[in-house]
């Protein structure tokens, strides 16, 4: 079985809406947060400045939520995320946003990798073997497939 | 063919993120505004307190967006709403973003007919004859299915 | 007695919190979208890049609000900002927010005009005089005074 | 010399824009969100629903924030929080951020006590016991005046 990363917060004030429950958006955020701390964990970021000026970034190409049940004020979620696909240039991702083992939602989120200046439009490229071998390293998928 | 709601909106200064680009989160709360917009264009809404106290609303089901290419700035967004699905309980829609007429994201939203009080548990219910007239003349589907 | 701009929108559903109320942070945001409408009205973009890629802009010095009644989903809330003081190097601003005229909040916001390249650190400067003509011309203000 | 309580987090991405650091509206999220781990860390909270329904909270009466430097993508910012001031029926903070001993900004927060239920208008309430001896307790100040 793969291993997944997982990062715990507490659900915020600011988070909530007049439903009294997390506001759907913010999760398309924690996603995103728990890929970039999963990111951090191996010693790498996410938006990677080279020498010459250029930034080396992940941007998404799709995300995707189903909700099941409610995330509320100072509740404790955590965010499981698990590499689910590694493919040449995309990296593909699960999450699974819970309270105490009960599902609160269940996420997909890929990315490209690109390269780009700022000001610039973005150029998608094969993910650098220094990502690739700690991401593979980490989820022991090793499939890399074309795509 | 189906007719669609359409919302157009500057992109603002705070919704933008280091890439210089519109963040991807803001898409799902786009696509929600436009939801709520479509509401009070037919007279309804979308959080609607009963004499009873009781709220009728739509809660999210899943909600998935699909990045074709960015936005800036202020750039002025369109977002198109389509009705794909009028179900006894869920609404399923189908959302269109572009500047221009260049696509930038492609976007699917459903949602359940819920009622609830203030603190207590979501109860999902038949979508009540009031907003599924409204909803069925305006987008001239007219299958309700089970589900 | 001096001009003021005026911009006006609906508080959306993902703008309010738990307490049924649009949440405090959003009113720093609108004050700002504000100041960009204004920027736009007369022709000018707060986010000004020249031709040899450095960016004019007008980082925020201090912001503060002070809130009096509470705004609500689907409330027009009115934003009326006025150019209190034109500085050499900096614009001060009041906002005045509103729901059919019961005052909801009152703002200020100082901003600094600063040059500078993306990934480098800001240096300000003296208003360039497109920017001061079309505001002072504006705002009926004219006293520039040293700061 | 007052306590004052302190909490660090990581600059997330969607909190930066297109200037490439946090955009200012997050320092009063952040600032709220100090006040909520402060109230946590005492066994209290900001929102406190009691047996008969009615909520006791805080609602912000102002907020401001001064911008000195700027914070930056996986930048660990630490907001440290001071109860500046106990009133009768408020609080009054002061909140400095800073990014390893850099400071980035200062703060300052004013909320009221008041109680409320769901759906009806808020009223400024004495701040109970209970929350005034721990907060007393925690910050050394128990200078109660009238207001």
């Amino acid at each position: 079985m793969a291993s997944s990363f997982s990062m715990t917060r507490v659900i915020e004030f600011c988070e909530t809406d007049m439903a009294g429950i997390a506001h759907f958006s913010n999760f398309y955020r924690w996603m995103e947060q728990a890929e970039h701390a999963f990111f951090r964990s191996l010693g790498l970021t996410i938006a990677n400045e080279q020498v010459d000026g250029t930034i080396i970034g992940f941007p998404r190409v799709s995300a995707s939520c189903r909700f099941v049940s409610p995330a509320k004020f100072e509740d404790e979620l955590t965010v499981q995320l698990q590499v689910r696909r590694i493919g040449v240039k995309s990296l593909t991702y699960d999450a699974i946003f819970s309270i105490n083992d009960r599902l609160v939602a269940k996420g997909a989120l890929k990315t490209a990798c690109c390269q780009f200046r700022p000001g610039e439009s973005l150029q998608s490229i094969v993910i650098p073997d220094l990502y690739l071998s700690k991401i593979e390293e980490y989820s022991e998928f090793s499939i890399k497939t074309a795509e």
